[in-house]
């Protein structure tokens, strides 16, 4: 940020009044511009026993697999978010979603939030960040070419808790990359 | 959002190619400007089988009574983040943070995260941002001076809840406003 979104003129980093760090503030018209983490909202869409994963057509991560994920828009809910999301990438309907993983990415200002979900249907096709869209079953899961730490740790959880039928919520931390940003 | 805070010059409302909704967008260096819903995390400080509530010094609902939470901040967790507001707000330490509400807000673009928590100590005293802190036992809440629906809600599924000593994490949306802002 270097200019005020209020007024156009340049904005500096200082600790406003009361307030206890670094903040984009605006010498002219005084507003105070505030940077706030951000919520990708995604789930594990599942049919017949199988989760669906989608191949990026984007970066980063071009060519691996993800499950369905984004950030959340404003006007939505969380699991409206991770719906919206499995549809836009992979044109898939999901229903019964049921919250599963908090992830907090402290380092690159993220909160994931991931769902288990049913699929309401077989259907499915890539959608346009997607270059590829399939449902795999657990030994099929191309574990070496995920496309995020988050996306296999929920993985991992997911096949141990279907082991026994008990899912928790589980609200972690993730180092998603080893030195921070910005 | 008026001007864009990249390069100065005003940005107009329209949907970049590829996407599906209005964004602000820079006619001049062409960034797009993502808006995006804000956390609040907050919790439920517990000491001696009572809750910590803290009284408002600041609008909204000043001198009403609320549970500690505010907006997340970038490089901090979410326990963390509801951690920081308890001791901003009421001079408390907490630990043992256990994830016990989301809830989504469409309406404002906010998704509270509250937890459950214990306190270090029984010592608090009102931060900044409050007139008055104080530990309530349930009968003593003051059900007719809460700040917020969420924290009336959070109050009343905490204490069904202590009932059987047993707290899912609820998945709700709540309807804050009953008309939609912006």
């Amino acid at each position: 940020m270097i200019y005020c979104s209020n007024c156009g003129e340049r904005v500096t980093e200082k600790i406003p009044a009361g307030d206890d760090r670094p903040r984009h503030v605006c010498g002219t018209c005084h507003m105070v511009h505030y940077q706030n983490p951000k919520i990708v909202a995604g789930c594990v869409p599942v049919w017949d026993n199988r989760v669906l994963l989608c191949r990026r057509a984007i970066e980063p991560r071009h060519g691996l697999w993800t499950l369905p994920a984004g950030f959340m828009e404003n006007g939505e809910s969380t699991e409206q978010a991770a719906a919206r999301e499995t549809w836009e990438e992979a044109c898939a309907r999901v229903t019964d979603l049921a919250l599963y993983g908090v992830f907090s990415m402290p380092q690159i200002n993220q909160v994931y939030m991931m769902f288990r979900a049913h699929m309401e249907t077989g259907d499915f096709q890539p959608g346009r960040e997607s270059l590829d869209v399939k449902l795999y079953e657990e030994h099929e899961i191309p574990w070496d070419e995920l496309a995020f730490p988050v996306v296999r740790l929920t993985l991992e959880r997911f096949y141990k808790d279907s082991g026994n039928g008990h899912f928790p919520v589980y609200v972690e931390n993730i180092a998603r990359h080893p030195a921070r940003k910005g």
